[in-house]
């Protein structure tokens, strides 16, 4: 068996028609996209083109979209700027979210810069919407940062009531959709939302590239100031490859969307009743063993396994050659636990080990046979 | 004749080897370098060696190297993070700055975090080390920011003298090093240097990457807040393509330094003399006609063109398939002159237009034939 790649949800493969409409770009159209002749007007209109395309897929207007070098700034970008341009004193947001959030709204109350509150979850870790509405009274300038699907337990948002709740008592949303778009339609006309985050590298682009929605008139200003770039909203020499390679994995992605979420849907399926046939003590966490309330790329494993084998547990899966993660990458490079399942599971709960796999149109049922028997393997040996 | 490219100041092309190195990354490995397992580990290799050969060329530790998404954010890492966490309260820079360090320290002044003194620069826009000596006597914790290479008109500041001065005077030095890093050696243990920007599309690598030289032990956080990448440094998934691309094309820039460095000498030396026997009231602008004192990359020229006709050089090089510029690319975006020459030329040279021409290894002096004799044209129509 060849090595199996189940971490899509840390980043994916990067398509065929990617890689070699990037490599044309780079061949061909090396013009810097500010530069006024000819080899940068070509640039340009690339850049353009591809922000157009992207705006349509989301029915807003190209000048919304904000190319950055990815989610994470993308995420910076409304956090921080929404709470020094906007007067934004208070950011509502969750124990869950991606570091990129959390530790961006931990600097901002570090700074005195705005006071956080964490809105609470339920048992499965999806956020109490009343609580959420309780928070929104408090009588500060607010913004909601909220991710769309949750990258570890794989929960979804609903992100229209979350967005009306904001609308209703004056916050601004911003929502790190880093993990859906790409996987799931978004009209961003009807939601009332004012930023979001979005990364190439999630939907089989490049990594460095991502981009910002940020709405009309926002009134936010730059993070990284410098030249034009981006209508004067994001400054750096735009890297033409990586948009118009983010654009082509954008548009491939919506043109299949329905067939890659069909095939997606079954392999997790299929994972979810493999498992539960071979191993009979298995548990999902969050929502993730859910199909309808989760997200269908990814499915968050509680194993049956004594702590002391559990130690060997991700080792013993890389040595068979099967890539899959005990939670975000963004955190591998710590040893600190997930801090998503510290906070939704229970003491007892964690202490049996906990795996993501997450898929792509790459995986195959074989692959899913594979890491099964592995898993039995090692658990019954 | 095919397009003539003279705008390599603003961008490079890319080498052919830096495409193939990134095109094989992209095919073969697309792992996220946080992830644990092997996917991620060989990514996470790729991007230690690219910065350890990185740091050994420079003469820095590898730790000392932060890649960022280019030249720009490492300008803004380094002067909006010098004053948030150093208690930096005073920053010294000049008026010919790039936009990445004069915008940001405009709104550093602007938000009351830092006021900003410009240092006074010479009848040809070199910095006036006297006067630089007398800002650094003003009681203030104090940060310099100074290019290394003038992207304008290519004058080469003294980096140890004002490194020395420096230290000397308990000032930090940042120094955005975009237009010399690739074409010009440096030992970055032999200068007294706290922090330097650099971007890889100016040496032939990709565009959407760069790096930061950061002293060990800076006292420096974060810019963009997020996972634990780049040691806790810089958080977002790494463009391990790019940063592989960036790397190549750093090492062959090296590898051919002195043999690219007489190639493209002998070109500028052409050039002028060219212009010079067949333009004979042709003007350089700032110390750029001088090879001693210039960066051998580029050469600014100021024509003898009357103001109506002046209007439709830069239209008419355009048409004949030349690009060069008018300034920096960066703020072409806008409608507005250079500001560097606006602060370099007096009022009545100012009318009088210029334009920079920007040479690398992939052009001949055929192409300078062709682009002296369409200026020729052009002036004596």
């Amino acid at each position: 068996m060849n090595p199996v790649y189940f971490d899509s949800a840390a980043t994916t493969k990067v398509r065929d028609e990617v890689i070699d409409t990037m490599t044309a770009v780079m061949r061909n159209e090396y013009g810097n996209a500010s530069s006024t002749h000819s080899f940068g007007r070509s640039s340009k209109a690339l850049i353009e083109q591809a922000r157009k395309n992207i705006a349509k897929q989301l029915n807003v207007s190209a000048g919304e979209i904000v190319f950055t070098s990815g989610g994470t700034e993308a995420d910076n970008l409304a956090l921080q700027c929404a709470v020094r341009d906007l007067g934004v004193t208070h950011v509502i947001t969750s124990k869950i979210e991606h570091h990129a959030v959390l530790h961006t709204v931990e600097q901002l109350e570090q700074s005195g810069s705005a006071k956080v509150s964490y809105v609470k979850l339920d048992a499965h870790g999806s956020v109490d919407l009343k609580d959420l509405e309780r928070l929104l009274q408090i009588p500060e300038k607010t913004l909601v940062s909220l991710m769309h699907v949750n990258n570890e337990i794989g929960n979804i948002l609903d992100v229209e009531r979350v967005g009306q709740l904001c609308k209703d008592n004056g916050a601004l949303f911003h929502c790190d959709a880093v993990q859906s778009i790409g996987h799931f339609n978004m009209d961003l006309q009807a939601i009332p939302i004012d930023f979001l985050a979005v990364s190439a590298h999630k939907f089989h682009g490049p990594k460095g590239v991502g981009f910002a929605y940020i709405r009309k008139n926002s009134g936010l200003r730059p993070l990284i100031f410098g030249g034009e770039q981006e209508r004067g909203f994001r400054a750096g020499t735009e890297a033409v490859h990586n948009i118009v390679g983010l654009e082509k994995a954008f548009t491939m992605a919506y043109a299949n969307l329905e067939a890659d979420r069909a095939y997606i849907s079954d392999l997790k399926q299929y994972f979810i009743t493999q498992l539960q046939s071979k191993l009979p003590n298995v548990q999902f966490n969050g929502l993730s063993g859910n199909l309808e309330k989760s997200t269908y790329t990814l499915v968050n494993v509680r194993l049956p396994i004594p702590p002391e084998k559990a130690l060997i547990l991700l080792f013993q899966m890389d040595l068979k050659g099967i890539a899959c993660s005990k939670g975000s990458a963004c955190q591998s490079g710590s040893n600190k636990g997930s801090h998503v399942l510290t906070e939704v599971l229970s003491d007892r709960d964690l202490e049996s080990p906990s795996l993501r796999f997450s898929f792509s149109i790459y995986n195959t049922k074989a692959e899913i046979d594979y890491a099964v028997s592995v898993l039995h393997d090692f658990i019954t040996s």
